[in-house]
């Protein structure tokens, strides 16, 4: 594709909860390990730039397995709301990732510091989204065990498309990311800042400003959109494991996007071509992005991102002309 | 007690891992965020002032929970090392005090924001405490259950005192703050930072800078009065659940210390006055502090922190006349 567009300065940057952790349940530490080595290099490119880089990032198998692992002590260990799980979370991933890529920028000469602040973001308690939730977390379970689950955890479980049963919960959209002015503080002053990890903590604002938390998980690529408009930044780029946004994905008419207009995106949108869930969610939040002033944003592969970057894979979403 | 100084603003406040979390394993989650208020409220009076305020704390009993939650489930779920789950502590712990203390600074009209930066902290690889690990963690097991984790979960088991046997993990010096001055940053901004939760993510610092996390627990006063030193704060304030230090503890001799110069203290030491791990570990902080060059430790009821800092509660260390 033609690069017709100059670097920007300012980004943020979506990474997936799989860029840490693996998904099956026997995954090692040292296999975390190597996975945040892994995302580290792939980011590594990105963060040896003189700019403000934030990143998010999902936290699906991490607090997937802290859940499985409360259902499993309910008896001896009293389990922990959704919202601390989350917290829990935040600090886990981060600091794998904030260690991996500070190495990866030691080893390559370089002095730039990494540091994850932890994230509070505000969603309202009357979204929608709590009426249905919607997000499944954890491993696929069976009928028998989806109803002890909903009996012990008071879990609510969903039946998925004949895999077996999930936990669903609330994904309600984001609406205010706590202490954001901090996070910009600190990426002006030239640290790669980890911050809305997992989505962010997800609290509901009451009187007087006093926040409590809230049993849902937020999705991660849509606080990344909200961050990026609230601080004007106009660059956001979600890393995922394809290279392309596809259309007729899966068929003999698939077709790779590389270049796409909001309009054109929208299109595709109601054509149906996004299934709800992982593509659908970026989808979602590239448009709302865009929708509030957004200049760009990029899809592709974690490993391609320095080429995304430069323009040169991935597919770029920017609005109509 | 007579009152002597001027009121600090700038200080470091240590509080236990008890300030967010019930002792026992049966604490639910509401317990949990009944202390966080309750601990809001005696740290309130502090945050309320106009001065620098950084706030480390303990993780005992969270990631106590973390670890026999993993050893109940790692025949299912790979267990993470003890590095990644003091990170989980911190993001739990420091989420609850940070919106505790922030609803509570509402409540009172008060805009003042709080915020949390994840904290690696390194260790010596050397360090003594690798070799004769003596910090406990978590629950009491009998002997046949210590056997099985040694063999399953590779934990060393100690007895204790004949109460039954404790798993125990290295508990190395602190060396160096990671982003230290982030911390420090973000606490002259005027928001109150917690940082260095549970004594900090233990790593060790090899070639080129790269880090790499090890199975430790370090002491949270040792990581409270290290940074005191290293930013120049001159007072430390360590609130705990008892009014004062004291000599002939538990005795009909008992005396509780007021003002104590550091000799005094030191030789109070040198007789056994203070028994190894909670306040002896507290003493041992104070004693490195006020040797580097801080003015003030404050041990204290975390109740009385109000009166500890006007000087009129606690027990108060100063260097020598």
């Amino acid at each position: 594709m033609t690069n017709d567009f100059d670097i920007p300065d300012r980004i943020i940057v979506a990474i997936g909860g799989n860029a840490t952790h693996p998904e099956d349940i026997e995954g090692t530490s040292r296999e975390q390990k190597d996975i945040a080595e892994h995302t580290a290099q792939a980011l590594l490119p990105l963060a040896l730039r003189d700019n403000e880089l934030i990143i998010t990032h999902g936290n699906g198998p991490v607090v997937g397995k802290i859940l499985m692992r409360q259902a499993l002590t309910s008896d001896t260990i009293a389990p922990m709301p959704l919202d601390i799980c989350v917290a829990h979370s935040q600090g886990g991933i981060a600091y794998l990732l904030v260690q991996a890529l500070e190495n990866a920028l030691r080893e390559a000469g370089n002095p730039r510091h990494a540091a994850c602040l932890l994230t509070q973001v505000e969603v309202d308690p009357d979204d929608p989204a709590f009426q249905n939730p919607t997000k499944p977390i954890g491993e696929f379970y069976s009928e028998e065990e989806a109803q002890r689950l909903a009996r012990d955890m008071g879990w609510q479980m969903k039946e998925d498309s004949g895999r077996g049963w999930r936990h669903v919960v609330p994904s309600p959209t984001p609406l205010h990311v706590c202490d954001i002015s901090l996070v910009e503080d600190l990426a002006k002053r030239g640290s790669v800042i980890f911050a809305g990890g997992g989505g962010g903590i997800p609290v509901v604002r009451g009187p007087n400003g006093v926040r409590n938390g809230v049993e849902a998980v937020i999705d991660k690529d849509l606080t990344s959109a909200h961050m990026a408009n609230v601080l004007g930044i106009e660059t956001l780029m979600i890393l995922t494991a394809v290279p392309n946004v596809a259309i007729n994905f899966g068929t003999p008419e698939q077709r790779l996007l590389h270049r796409v207009t909001v309009s054109e995106l929208r299109r595709y949108q109601d054509e149906g071509h996004f299934a709800a869930g992982s593509m659908g969610s970026k989808i979602e939040a590239t448009l709302r992005f865009l929708d509030r002033g957004g200049k760009r944003v990029i899809i592709a592969h974690l490993d391609q991102a320095a080429e995304a970057l430069a323009g040169t894979a991935g597919t770029h979403v920017v609005p109509d002309a």
